[in-house]
This record gives C-alpha cells, structure tokens and sequence, in this order.
C-alpha cells in the first residue's frame, strides 16, 4: 500500500463521514460517493417534519465539509452494484469506480413488512423529501379541515396517525400534538385544532422498547398529557387514503405516517454476502465482508454483534464507531501495523424525546427523565451538529420557539400544493 | 354597511397583507384567500435561489400573521373565477364565497411571449418551488461536469444563462458567477469552477433599464468584475436544454434562467373587463374595477397610471400603497365618510445589488453605488421583512456569509435529485 491507494467510500451518513474524518493524514486517496449532494442530521428530521427547523438546518453539502482536503473528491452519483472481482463499484451510468478498499456506508430505509403499497398514504421518515412530504401533510390536513363542511370527514383530517412506536414516532407524535393543542389554536377560525387526535400506534406491548419499563411508562404517562392516544399491542393490517385498520377496528385518519421498521440497503446483496431478515450484511468482528478482506460494511446496513449476543443498534453513535473502527484497521493495513482487535460497540445511552419540555435518558446506571433530561438530549444535540452554523442556527430557532412559542418553518411546498376538497 | 360587512381579499402578497394590516379595529369581516399558505418576500426569493438563504427565511405562514384579529379568517384555497351578478368568488372545489366587497391582489406569473414551451428549460422565479428548482439545477450543474468527461459536455454544463437584466437577473447571474468563483472552488477536484460562464441576455440596449444610464453603465462593469458576460441587444430565439440561441448564435448552456418578462394573473379576465398588454386589469383612479364599485384590483395584477402618464412599477412598495389606498376607501365607505382622492403613487427610489458587496440606489434626487448602497439595501431589506424571526434570522445568515464566505442553504432537494450523465 502507498499513496496510491484508492479507498471508496459510498455513504455520507454518521459512520462513512466518520471513518473519512479519522483518515485525516493518512497515504490515502479517498472517493466519496452519495446520492445526495447533503449529509443528514437524521436525528432531528423530525423536527423538519414537524415545522420546527429548516432544512438547511440540518443537512449540510457534503464536499463543502472536505473542502481542505484535497485527496477527498465527492461524487454526487447513485452506486447500484459492487464488482468485487474486478474491485469496481458501479454506478447507475455503467460507468465503474475502482477501488483497492471500499467502505459500504449506505444506510437503511423505511419497510413495510411487504406491504409496500402501503408507502405512498404512510410516507416514513428518513429523506428531506419524507421530511417536507410529511410537513405537508400534517399542514395542508388543519387546511383542508378549516374548509370542509361535512364533520366526518373534518373529524378524519384532523386525525394523526403515527405508526411505529420507537423514538422517531414517539417525537413525531408528541410534536404533531403540541402544535394542535399549543401552536395552531388562535389560528384558525372554523375549526379548534385541540379537537385534533394524535394516534401512537405500537404493536409491541409497550412504546420505547429500547428503554426500561420504568422511562417507557414514564414517556407514556407525558404523550397522554400532551394529548396522544396510545395504543399498545395494536397491529395494523391496513393503509389507505380514508384511514388505518388497527386489528379489525378502522380508524378514520386523513394523515398517517410510518415509524416502524427499517430495511437496510441492498449492500449484502452487490456483495453476494449473508443478510439478516432486516437485509442487513453479516459482517465479520473487523467489520470486513466474508472472503472480501478489502471491502468494509459499516452502520445500519450491516449486521454486528455485541459481546452479550445483542445486535449493535441501528444509530448514529453506532455507525460513528464503527467508520472509527474502520479507519484505524486501515490505517493499520497502510502503515503496515499490526491489525487493532475486533469491533466493539460501547453503547453511550439512548435518549428520546417528548414534545417540546420532556425527555428520557437512560446512560445504564444513570436514567433522567423530565425537563432536565431534555436541556441534556438539547445540548447533545447541538454538540453533534456538524457545521458551525448549524448549531448555532438550530439553537437559535429552538430559543426562539421556547420563548416565542411560534415554529418558524410552516411551509407547504412542492407542486402538489393544493389537495382542496369540496 | 355594519358589521357583518364580509371583505374578500384574494391574494396574501404585499398588497393584500397591507390592506388587511390597514383594516385593523374596522367594522369589516375579512376572508383572506390564497392558494399558498404563506406569504413570500419576493425580493430575496433569489437569494433562495442562489442557496444564500433557505425558503423559511424569506416565507411565513399567512394565518399566522393574523392569529390576533378573530375577524380575519385566512383560507388555503384557489380562486378560479369571480361571479360579479352574485357577488361571490368562486374556488376549484365549485364553491362560491359570497362577497359585500372584494379586493383581487392576485400578483402575475412570468411571461414566455408565446413560448411557453421554453417554461421545463428556462424556469422563472416568483415561487419557493422555482427558487428551489433553480437553486437544485445550479448545484446540479456543477456536480454533473465534476462527472463529466467529455470536455464538450463540461463546457455546457458550467455555462448558466439568464434571460432578462432588470433587477432579478443582475441579481441572478451576479451570484452564480461569485458562487463559482468564489464560494465553490476548493471543493471540487476534476472541475475548477472558476471557468464557469455565467451570460447576463438582455434584448434592451442596457442593464437595468429603470435606472439612470450612470447606475446601469456601472452595473454592468460591476458584473464585468465578477466574471458575467453582459450581452445587450441580443434577443433570445430559443431555448433547449441544450442551451439558449441568441440571433443566430447558440451558446451551449445547460442551465438557464427566466427572468424576462411577466404575465398579470387572470383577474381582468374573471371580472370581465380591459386589460392591458401584459394582461393587467384597467382600473378606476379609486382602483375599483370599472362599472364594479364593490370590486378592487390591486398590486400586479393591475393596471394604474401615473400623473406623468407612466405605468406604475410592478413592486412591492408599490403594492403595498395600493393595498394602503383601498383600505382608506374601504373604511371611509363603512364609517360613510367622503372618499379620498385618487390613488398616488409615490416612487421611494429603486435598488439593485450586484453580487455580495456592491449595489446602486436610485432615490431620485439622491443616487447612489458601491459598498454604502450595498449596505442600505440590506438594512431596507431586513426592515422590511416580516415577522421579528426573520428578521434576524436572515441578518444572521447574511452576516454568517460575509464573515465565513460560506452559504448556508446549499441543498439539493425534491424528488429528481439525480440526473447523471455517461
């Protein structure tokens, strides 16, 4: 290995990012290679549904972060297959990237347990797009019930229906129920918007499954103040335009939204490697794929272990360990090191929020929960973003709603503007 | 006329806001009508664009802003019509709205002159959708010629258009070209951006025709310094997504932008009565439509002469006045007090910047240029803006960029993220 050395990353997410960060000064030319033209602070693109932030908040052009490094070039192209015999990764032109390592950093996306006619009525949340499509949503519902004279159907637009009870849809409910009950009243002139019904649907026994039973009932009782509706053990069987069927019982609900599972990226699949059921690549400890001793899986599209036989979590603290871990196995390899030991995962605490005053945390010996427990999950946040502005514009508009109350980002854009109802 | 007099105004632009901020404490009932739910600074929309600031900077939610005034009901919907024998509007759903007095503020669209099959290719700015487009097809631009091989393809991938040189497209082309000369090189590492051409097209004999020949003589050498290709007299003879033909010459050119001409929204149309050339209804001196009393047409969907026979300008002070003057009619009408004289528009003078540091004020008596007028537009334009957050919020990420070079809103997004080449 030598100056030459070509190393591919696809992935501009928490864990690629990562592993190009700790290869800083390393005898490595570096391609990165993402669909997108932005790195997403996915932690808070609820927020962006939800009209607290902006986009540009939260996302941040990825070749602007590698500007001084000049051995970095990022290509905004879409990779569609790896070629590991002629050590290429393909692009949808055709066109062939070669790499001497490549690094799989390509994330997860939304499933729908094999329903996926259910997508375009449920939209998930992991894009802009799904973050702007959902705010839409949520907007143009409160419109179109202000206009509509039949009270069935105003009763439907002003139902919410959040599926999947983990923290994405856990924060996505308790923000969609502020802004009914605290945001939007004084606003509108025919309908009160604290009519509006917030449904958390899970079908586990109980929401925040990742949390102890304590901060899960905890998280439950502060939903319920705020309005919501949760409905434990609840499996839904069906989606459509007019509502959600919940076991055999239909709820009416113009606006629903899908937090309950994720699929990973087909990265197993270009590799011809072993997935999970989640489509997840089964990674070896150094995180290298089987019998491809150059090419890396890393984040939530791959599939590792922890010492006690639990799966390392699909987050962001995770992915960032692991394109870590990556880095200094490379570095090692370049520099003709001894290889550093295997993969391990040191879980730092798992934090939830709950509108916009409460939160949970549980960092194993220590658990909060209530205001405190926000301003940490607050701070932490801010510490994470990337790009200075970020944090100072995200932290800016958080102070501006505490004090004002007002979101600042309302927007319903993009064609479709006006779904309008007779 | 009592209290249950029901004002419809159509339009939340800056005319129609003006009258019903000026309507405050009157006995009137008021249902605000517009097909966005959000009122849009216009004149920044090209810092949209331009990834300067983000569409929440520059946009807030029109029932927002009327959340105080129960007597103002704000509704997301389309006018397609006016029934003046009625007295109602009539909306996309078949639905009339009665009327006792109506107030069209409808704004205008751009105008292709006949060509509207140049509309996918040459996208004009009046909405956030626009902006974003034009924002995503610049950032595009540049990430494709970074794939690019064919030197050919390259050249016409970093050549950017803009058709028309009054105040939107100096501002336009004189932000691109800073962009590729100053914001983006560093970044990339197969394309120097610095050999990007921007091309300012202008039928007229000069830039910026609505000021003197001094400001528009130093505008155009201004954006000379910037790197923008100034090009008079040069009529437009058609546009592909290949490039744009200027007479007889074809310049390659895979981005171009629209900002030539406009095209009245249809309001003359609906009432039934004169309109001008560019589509503006004729009105009275009061702004009544003629032989409808009870119906006002203002801002840019109007046609109103000035004392000296010159047209009024099509911007928002001018608007705003026209809101303020039918206001005053409308209240002397409902406390039945005599009519105040006809509508005169006072002219506060005329502003343009020229990329980040330089601008020229016309203010009549008072002209100026350079760095003092540069900062006078933006404390105008900061002034001016609505709401306190965006106010500052802008403020910020104006003096972010000036500290740190580095734009904030740089974002590609919307479905067609990716249009790559072989």
């Amino acid at each position: 290995m030598h100056d030459n050395h070509h190393l591919v990353v696809v992935g501009g997410g928490f864990g690629g990012l990562q592993l190009v960060n700790d290869l800083r000064g390393a005898p490595v030319r570096i391609t990165l290679i993402d669909k997108r033209n932005h790195h997403l602070f996915q932690p808070l693109l609820y927020q962006v549904a939800t009209t607290l932030l902006a986009t540009s908040e939260i996302a941040w052009p990825i070749r602007n972060l590698y500007r001084d490094r000049p051995e970095v070039t990022t290509l905004l192209a879409e990779v569609v297959g790896v070629d590991p015999a002629n050590k290429s990764v393909i692009l949808t032109s055709g066109k062939a990237v070669p790499y001497d390592t490549l690094v799989l950093a390509t994330g997860a996306t939304h499933a729908y347990f094999g329903h996926d006619e259910w997508a375009p009525v449920a939209p998930g949340l992991k894009t802009l797009e799904d973050a702007t499509t959902i705010r839409r949503r949520v907007l143009l519902a409160f419109e179109q019930a202000e206009l509509e004279e039949d009270p069935a159907k105003r009763d439907a637009l002003l139902t919410f229906t959040v599926i999947g009870a983990g923290p994405t849809g856990v924060e996505l409910a308790g923000i969609i129920a502020e802004m009914a009950h605290r945001t939007l009243p004084g606003e509108f002139r025919r309908i009160d918007t604290r009519q509006a019904r917030v449904v958390l649907v899970e079908a586990g026994p109980r929401i925040l499954p990742a949390f102890t039973e304590d901060l899960s009932a905890y998280a439950a009782r502060e939903l319920a103040k705020l309005g919501v509706e949760v409905r434990t053990g609840a499996a839904v069987t069906d989606c459509t335009d007019a509502g959600v069927r919940i076991g055999d019982a239909f709820v009416p609900s113009r606006t629903l939204v899908w937090a309950a599972g994720v699929q990973a990226s087909p990265a197993a699949r270009w590799l011809g490697i072993e997935a999970d059921r989640a489509g997840r690549a089964v990674v070896e400890k150094d995180l290298s794929a089987p019998g491809l001793p150059d090419v890396f899986v890393i984040g939530d599209t791959a599939s590792v272990m922890q010492e006690e036989g639990k799966p390392v979590p699909g987050i962001a603290p995770a992915a960032k360990q692991q394109g870590a871990h990556v880095a200094r196995v490379i570095r090692a390899r370049l520099e003709g090191k001894p290889a550093p030991g295997p993969f391990r995962y040191r879980h730092q605490g798992s934090l939830a929020t709950i509108g916009k005053r409460a939160a949970i945390i549980d960092f194993g010996r220590i658990k909060l929960k209530g205001a405190l427990a926000w301003w940490i999950w607050g701070i932490a946040h801010i510490y994470f973003l990337i790009g200075t502005r970020s944090r100072f514009a995200v932290a800016w508009s958080w102070l501006w709603i505490y004090l004002s109350g007002q979101h600042s980002a309302r927007l319903i854009t993009q064609k479709e503007t006006l779904r309008e109802e007779g």
